[in-house]
């Protein structure tokens, strides 16, 4: 079952959490045991997985992922958004997370969200729920 | 076939080598051709693939690490571990590798690590064998 | 269906389009909803997606990876090749892309790419397909 639903971003940078959109999908699908695939079809948006709890981790996340790759760095692309793709890269553009008795196996702390690095804009996601 | 694995890592930082746990989930599960699905349900510690020969590159891994996000950085999350939450998502929070006749398809070099980055602590893996 | 290609890479860092393979095994497999799993079975060469239209952006992500692991940096790992290892482990090891109505839901500009960080060398990359 392959669904894409669509994310409206609201900063150049920002986490999104689309934890919802998976967790209705499993339930939709009826799948027990399996897995859901999140998929972001973009180069400057990624997604990943981390704390839902306290609001400043998202901040810092940002924040550290700037110092690592500055907006600024005598980049060559002259799109001028080199940066975005870089962090796009360090986090990854798909995460998987294991379903058994009808539930993610997400941790207690743990959301999902999508990484805009390049926004704001309308991104899509792609979810994939399998059964195993 | 879905597993909970506890792991005990000694440090504030660590690659715990979880390989062993892989290669006998496969064993068990008589999977021929599949894949195998490791995954942290953390938020601080994640899993990661890599060499297996020099405990050396481990320590490189782990201080190159602290220098793409130092543990003090003027980070806002009361908490203290901002670096850790960055560090485990730069890693990645699953891995999947491919089961073929039988066995995983690691390479010579490679081996399975959870990355611990704010221990010592209990953690737990959840491995997925998967058949297709 | 697993099958094992061979890429070589003509630098000590590059970036290697290897979508064609995947599209390939798709096309071969018959497969109509499922993934492809790429998988690099070394440690110091992972993989990505990325942009595939200016190649300034692969000359940008490869220039950004030196910055935040340079060659250089008081390693211990005798084979110097230490930022290779961080590098593969930033980028990681496997990616995997949906496939729906027989075809990768790569994005309009994403391309899978080989991360070659010690080249050159010849290197082999796993590819899965699977049916969901």
């Amino acid at each position: 079952m392959t669904k894409r639903v669509t994310v409206s971003t609201s900063d150049r940078s920002a986490f999104v959490d689309i934890t919802d959109h998976a967790v209705r999908l499993i339930a939709e699908s009826g799948v027990r045991e399996g897995s859901c695939l999140i998929y972001s079809p973009h180069t400057t948006c990624g997604v990943t997985i981390n704390e839902n709890a306290d609001p400043d981790v998202k901040v810092d996340l940002l924040t550290g992922l700037d110092s690592i790759a500055p907006w600024e760095n005598r980049y060559r692309h002259a799109e001028g958004n080199s940066a975005a793709h870089i962090k796009a890269g360090l986090m990854g553009f798909s995460t998987e997370i294991p379903v058994a008795d009808g539930r993610l196996l997400l941790g207690t702390w743990q959301s999902i969200y999508l990484c805009e690095f390049d926004g704001p804009r309308r991104r899509t996601v792609v979810l994939q729920v399998r059964e195993f």
